[in-house]
Order: structure tokens, then sequence, then C-alpha cells
């Protein structure tokens, strides 16, 4: 039997378009047969990095007054529901580490989607606690456990390291998606060639 | 009889994602019926505007390496040549002015694929009048007319009043998209969306 092939999603909570990566990436990879590792990351250290405060959506206001009317059309287009979440971009250190947390005991996807649901379906905040403890129940994960295990040194070391380990395969935004022999895609436009990319497509 | 619906092409010379929309765009607006009005502009001052200096793609080196890594990826799935030209990004600024000055001959369009194909399939710098030159006469066009046209006060104007009218569009990169309604796409991969958009489909 041969393993079927690998495809790891960096995404970030606090990104609209992870959003529609994350809502349409299931479906997807189960027809193209692919296996998909759901990573959270901090986007904001390496924006950092370049010298950038907020989200670029922010910083440069006409890319950002496009992106919400392009989030608009896409979310219509895939009958998604979109709420903006206020403040944008929201913090999503503590979602991140409660994602990371729920990684053994395997509910770190369904949360994830869960999650995003929430955030951009819904405009709640991924800062609250409530929130992210209603999203890990929802999945029928132990609320008790995700909260202790997101603050623990392990996960925020792990969570650091992911972040290190994303900036160092070069990414630079969220969505991402890597192959198992490092080909990098940006952004959910991507999303079906890094697919067939990871099934040995050319 | 009801006229065609139109779709405005803005693209600057100096711009990756623009070839790519230059080659596609005429076939995909035949099969849609859809008008193009070919509508070259400059990045440089919108960018300065916002702070950069030079190209995103050069100012972030990360996004920079998978843009061409992307661009490879894209062309050989459209079957198109690339050729990175040196230095990137090109100073457009002539190339425009010649588009500009085609208009009333009508050669706008054919120069413009002739000249993003020689800048991006060849490699050749679209600041050399001699490729400017060479692009205008393959498509028919007066090389002598071009020339004295794209020197003249009149299309320095015009290029200048359409660079500001972009910005007022709310256009922050290139390719753009913009309906008759007013509806703004960026991005290469918004060029079937906008031509669906521009027909009414929603």
């Amino acid at each position: 039997m041969t393993a079927r092939p690998k495809l790891d999603f960096w995404f970030d909570f606090a990104s609209t378009y992870s959003y529609l990566a994350a809502m349409r990436i299931d479906a997807l990879a189960a027809e193209a047969e692919v296996d998909v590792q759901w990573r959270p990351f901090l986007l904001g250290p390496i924006f950092a990095a370049q010298g950038w405060t907020s989200s670029p959506f922010n910083l440069y206001p006409a890319k950002g007054k496009n992106m919400w009317r392009d989030m608009e059309r896409q979310c219509a287009g895939l009958g998604l529901p979109l709420k903006r979440p206020s403040p944008f971009p929201q913090n999503s250190l503590a979602a991140a580490r409660v994602a990371v947390a729920g990684r053994e005991a395997g509910w770190t996807a369904a949360f994830s989607k869960a999650l995003f649901a929430a955030a951009f379906g819904e405009g709640k905040s991924i800062a609250d606690e409530a929130v992210l403890i209603g999203a890990v129940r929802a999945v029928g994960g132990d609320a008790n456990a995700a909260t202790s295990g997101a603050r623990s040194e392990e996960v925020k070391g792990r969570l650091k390291a992911d972040t290190e380990l994303a900036k160092s395969l070069g990414i630079y935004g969220a969505p991402s998606f890597v192959t198992a022999d490092g080909e990098l895609f940006w952004g959910n436009d991507r999303l079906e060639q890094a697919l067939g990319w990871a099934k040995g497509e050319r």
C-alpha cells in the first residue's frame, strides 16, 4: 500500500483568505485523495520582520477596501456567510495556541473550521476565551484540557517553533500550502493547484 | 441591437501578472462576448504614494521569490514562455506612452500583447526604444508617428490623467479589471470573474 500524498495547510486565524481555504480544503482534499495537515501559525511576527505593524489590508486602504469587496464576492459564490470581525485583524495568538493544543487529541482541524466559521461567518472575536471554548466543545474536545494545554510552555514553544518553520519555508502570507517536496503555494486561489502538485501533477 | 458589455483592462508593462492577463484576455473576452478596453497606466506613482520605492516583489524578498516560482508554474500551465527581464521591474514609462499614442490608430491592444511577449517571453527591455519600435512595426503601426506621438504633451498628459483615474477608481495593483458599473477586480486570477460580472453574472 502506497502512502497517500500529503499537503501542509498553513493558516492564521486572523486571515480572511484562510477562512475561505479552511472551508474548502476538506472536500477538495478528499476528492484529490490527499492528506492535509492543518498548521496554525502567526503572521504577526513575519509581518513585523518586514516592517509592517498591522495587516497590509489596514496599512494600504485601497487594497483593504477591495479585499473586503472580493471576500463578499467570493463568499457569495461559495455560499459562505461573511461578517467582518471588529477590530480587524483579530489577535490570533490564543486561538493558535488552542489549535496546537488539540493536535494530540486530534481535533485541530475540526476546531479550526468551527473557529473560522465563528470568526468570519458570525463576526465573533477569536481573542475571546468563551468563543474558543465554545469551538472546542462544539467539536467534542475537552475544554479544560484545551485551556490548560494552550497555557503550557510546551504548546507556546511549539507554536513559536512552527512560526519559525513557516518563515524558513519561505512563507510570507496566509493561507499557504507546502507539499512534501517543499513546493510553496500562496493564497486560497492556489489550493487546487497545490493539491494537484502534491499528487504529482505538473 | 444591444451594445456588448464592456470591461476596462488596466495594466502596467512592468507587471508580471499583467503579462498573463494580456496573453489570456482576448480569447476569454471573445468567448464571453465582452469588449475590452486596454488601459495602460503606471503603478510607480501609486506605489510611491503608499511609501514603496520599488516593486513589493523586491521590497519583500520572500514574496518576490515565490512570485517568480508562481509565474513559472502559471506559464508552464498556460504554455507561455517566461524569461525574467533584468532589471526588474523595468521602467515602463516609455512603453505606456507608446501604447497611449496608438489608441487613435487602433493598435494599442496588439502592440501591448507584442510588447508583453517581448518583455516576459523573451526578457527584452521595454525601456529600449528599439524594442518599442519593433513591437509597433510588428503590429502594423507607424513607427514615426508612434515615436513622435509618445513624446507629445498630449500623450504624456493622457497617461498622467489615466494614472490619476486608475487611482481614483481604487486601483492599487496590476492587472485590474473595472466593469461599467465600477466593480473592481484585482489580479489575473480574477479575469474570468470580471468578464462574468461585466455580463451581469452575480
